[in-house]
């Protein structure tokens, strides 16, 4: 079947785990390494983990890609956040002129960045954009309502901000790229990521509900009530991906799901970055677990809620650096990491090769 | 005062701590960026550090090196280690070909790799060695004696060892490295290092002792016999850095503070990585207190005191990966969020370049 035509179903039945034959190879590879036995910790488990992934004990991650998505919230209505709605729609502008945070780690880690508007409210008038950026527009409506009085999106719009974020993801698996991370822009979507989290982790408002871009405490508190009522309101199904999603939002949420989807069918890894992210990830594994295979997490936010996210998941970030900006900023930076894992793995000689006596 | 001639006390008088003012320029900037205040966390500190040291708001790291100071340890002999003694001239050769972790690590960070003949056993015959490689020869002697017995080495060699790492280091800053990593190899050099540990910090042995390479509990308690056992016959004065390290040794550590003495003496950064190279900042910093202005903290090593080092000097770790190879392998990973922090405050675009509207 193409992947122009499938449906989210169909995508879910061709996702195949990780091959655990292939992670124990690289586990006896990693073992020859002349160093003590796993010396290199975390790296090593990366690179078996990516062996795993691509059925291959020399996995490439050179051609990197983020993806970041954005969207707009109604919820922003309810005062949940320290920045005014236009500025994803202005931040979407600085993405496309190179000047963000995720564009100078894109770059220093040799990853392209894709912006997609998958629902922001302005319609970017392509003529006036920077000439440098390339933005793909699937719009899957302007902001989406205020979850807070009824549910985020339509269940059809649910899935079709899931299947966009896969053909995206798609796509750029097509076009060779071997490692993707995942962003985000879209002021008030901490609030629809912590109402995501709470539903499915189980998590009480408390833990879930953090300061985003910066509100005081007063904020957070009537970010809270705010989630409260609206969880209240919505009673979404916590064992339905598609229904939460639908109920809590956002658009660019489910594209993350999409990419993350993506991941495990074209069997290529993806890195979160933070809170909405893994958001993303949460409604990604509702939907098929074994996205989980193809996933890594690429730092712990200062979010609060992103550590109970990722212990949920059973993902432990690579960087714990107190990044809190999302874009995918944190993805991108892991990914040199994983990139260097895979160099340990397959540059490091054996201790057969160096001639080196092994130890006791 | 040539630096061919200067001695330790001279290098001391001429440190200055980093510049507060630059430092405070840089957090202006970093207010600026088009992004919530302060959102990539660690990232923005360690480039406001780095504005402090080099007295700039574009501090460059591109020309990255990583000096291997390797040395033999008498006290090898008390069965403190899981690998035999040879290893450590072995392994010399193993990063004279390219083929150990921190070879692999370097060539992904861009940091070309010298290593250093500091002290080892053997007398290695250069017509011998791999094409592709670079040894410096500084042997300070031929390996320490064992330090449970009696110093490790004289006062005088101490002196040796330290200024052989500062000129090494120093002349791979004339030459235009802009960011130095420290790393060692050497079979029973975590022995001295908790030893040193231990002393500097006040710690207890039980909780500075730790498996190293890999030797079981009997084997840790057994290294934690010893050291006591080393400490009550040397009694070292923990005040008196050069006589912490001719008690206790080992020459590679003398080198590593040497490292960490020029890097305060040129203003440059300089990445320690593990448990040992924190032993040579512990003599560094007893030796000049000001050069902890300069040194960054690779990562936090798997080996359990080396915590109780950093939390001593006060250096957060950058990396947490479970690592505890040595070599110089963390500090030359962290080195690419150094590099990646510098290009967010460089490249970065402010809230009025962007064009996008302020938060509360």
């Amino acid at each position: 079947m193409s992947i122009k035509n499938i449906d989210i179903e169909g995508v879910i039945r061709a996702i195949q785990p990780a091959d655990a034959v292939w992670t124990e190879k690289a586990r006896q590879r990693t073992a020859q390494l002349v160093m003590p036995p796993r010396a290199l910790g975390r790296l090593h488990e990366i690179a078996e983990r990516l062996c795993g992934m691509r059925r291959s004990l020399s996995p490439r991650v050179d051609r990197k890609a983020v993806l970041v998505m954005a969207g707009d919230h109604g919820v922003v209505a309810e005062g949940v956040s320290a920045f005014p709605q236009e500025v994803t729609g202005a931040m979407v502008g600085t993405f496309l002129a190179g000047g963000a945070g995720i564009n100078a780690i894109a770059r220093h880690v040799g990853a392209e960045v894709q912006v997609v508007d998958m629902g922001i409210i302005p319609e970017l008038d392509r003529a006036s954009l920077p000439a440098g950026g390339r933005l793909q527009v699937c719009k899957v409506g302007r902001g989406t309502a205020n979850f807070a009085q009824g549910p985020a999106m339509s269940r059809e719009q649910a899935e079709q901000a899931v299947l966009a974020g896969f053909r995206m993801a798609g796509s750029l698996f097509d076009d060779g790229v071997e490692l993707l991370g995942t962003g985000d822009m879209g002021i008030g979507n901490t609030t629809a990521s912590a109402a995501i989290g709470a539903v499915i982790t189980g998590c009480t408002l408390e833990d879930m509900v953090g300061p985003g871009t910066g509100i005081d405490r007063e904020g957070v508190h009537r970010k809270c009530e705010t989630i409260r009522r609206a969880i209240a309101i919505n009673k979404p199904d916590a064992r339905d991906g598609l229904e939460v999603l639908a109920r809590l939002g956002g658009f660019e949420i489910g594209g993350i799901a999409g990419c993350i989807l993506a991941g495990a069918y074209y069997q290529r890894p993806v890195v979160v970055d933070g809170f909405i992210s893994t958001a993303g990830a949460l409604i990604a594994h509702l939907l098929c677990p074994a996205t989980i295979d193809y996933l890594f997490a690429g730092h712990c936010s200062e979010e609060p809620g992103h550590r109970l996210m990722l212990r949920h998941l059973e993902l432990p970030p690579i960087l714990n650096l107190g990044l809190r900006l999302g874009e995918g900023t944190g993805g991108a930076l892991a990914m040199n990491v994983i990139d260097c894992s895979v160099k340990v793995l397959t540059e490091v000689m054996t201790f057969a090769e160096a001639g080196v006596a092994q130890g006791q």
